[in-house]
């Protein structure tokens, strides 16, 4: 039952790399949506390939992508998908960007991918097996102080337009010795090789950290919102805490709190 | 008299290039300088290396670099090397480090090399020649409006430590589309090719931006102080601003006036 989507969703990762590569660092019209991330033309034709490819091989399925909304949500099987996540870093040139698949079953986390194509790197997740970072298998490090840590976070003007969270998100900076901002999923991919400790952000969406829960469970960290609770709720506060050494979590959730 | 110096130039990013590589995504002893600055093995092993090089085919050229200092400053022919700039995105896994090799010529930037050893990336630049990326020539691009534009920053807390460069360095962001944080060389490099229109830094010594200054300009960019001053004068405000496009020089200094 899993075998087959296992290796489709790598399917999908290869042509929508090979895809999204195709407009990378090259002049793009460069569209305004209503919340003004700027949309790629590669953005939309990647989501489009990848639905046209479920609908004629897992035609049951359910689909929600960042672009063209919901389909069949209540399914067994829901792929979530972001063709380019950090849009930002794709129209700089930046190669921090990925392609994210993810897929739910019964509403749970099942399997995550972060492809990056131009790197070409890929991360893959599935529940109760361990990540693999291009096949071998990569774990979290642990972090034995707050003061010594790597902290990733997109961290834009738009993900910290509240103020209280970018008051309690500044907390939490204080404290760390490393930040690197404007990140997107490739923070997440960094803290499951290993390179860092915490990655904290806000106003995501279920299609931005979908892919991204199995790939930093599998690889030994934890994904929760920033009160430590589940993420996949009927309520989802777009908070987003990954933490590669679970036992801080209780002491970076209180620093949140503040 | 040069092509020799620029023959040499390349050889030195090549055995940089590959000794940094050797000490990229594996685990470092990261030591303490006075500055906080994250420095590791990898800096100091590659700095020395250049500098027995250069001592070696160029007895009589000066050095200046992060790790050992001055050396012989007032030469005719002064290399500037940086072996890793931007160390902290090193020890998180990114690969938007750099190595930095400069030449000046009695005290004026003669040449630059940006180095992406993980990505296989050259910028080079030469006074009155086009910049090259990996042989090809590039140019920067036009921006029409602010509103339109791509800022890089590295924008770490050190970088803005200083509350008035911090309050001129958000009026700019906010008159910016897409910024991007954490980017050090690199958005130099992106820029140059011409994926972005703006960066701006404060707290930058001279070998974070000597090697810039020739790739940024054989681009077709400027690069000043942030009230349009000539760089590698005397005293040097270590504010550092790079545009893409020359005509936007006089509006965005006047924002960063206010």
């Amino acid at each position: 039952m899993y075998e087959a989507r296992k290796k489709f969703a790598h399917h999908l990762a290869d042509i929508a790399g090979s895809l999204v590569l195709k407009y990378f660092r090259q002049p793009l019209s460069v569209q305004e949506k209503e919340d003004s991330t700027p949309v790629t033309v590669a953005d939309r034709t990647c989501e489009q390939l990848i639905r046209d490819e479920l609908r004629h091989h897992f035609p049951d399925d359910g689909v929600v992508g960042e672009e063209f909304g919901k389909e069949n949500e209540h399914a067994e099987f829901v792929w979530v998908i972001d063709p380019i996540d950090g849009t930002k870093s794709f129209i700089a040139g930046l190669p921090l960007f990925g392609v994210l698949i993810a897929l739910l079953h019964q509403g749970k986390p099942l399997l995550g991918i972060i492809d990056q194509p131009y790197l070409k790197e890929r991360w893959f997740g599935f529940c109760g097996e361990a990540t693999l970072y291009n096949g071998f298998v990569v774990k979290t490090r642990c972090c034995k102080a707050l003061s010594n840590a790597v902290l990733f976070s997109s961290a834009d003007e738009t993900m910290f337009a509240d103020h209280d969270d970018k008051r309690r998100f500044n907390n939490l900076c204080k404290q760390i010795k490393t930040t690197r901002f404007s990140t997107d999923c490739y923070g997440y991919a960094m803290l499951s090789s290993g390179y860092g400790d915490i990655v904290c952000e806000a106003d995501m969406k279920l299609y931005d950290y979908a892919a991204l829960f199995p790939i930093v469970c599998g690889a030994g960290g934890v994904m929760t919102d920033w009160d430590a609770n589940a993420l996949f709720q009927e309520k989802d506060s777009g908070h987003v805490l990954a933490l590669g050494d679970p036992s801080m979590l209780e002491t970076v959730k209180d620093i949140l709190k503040k």
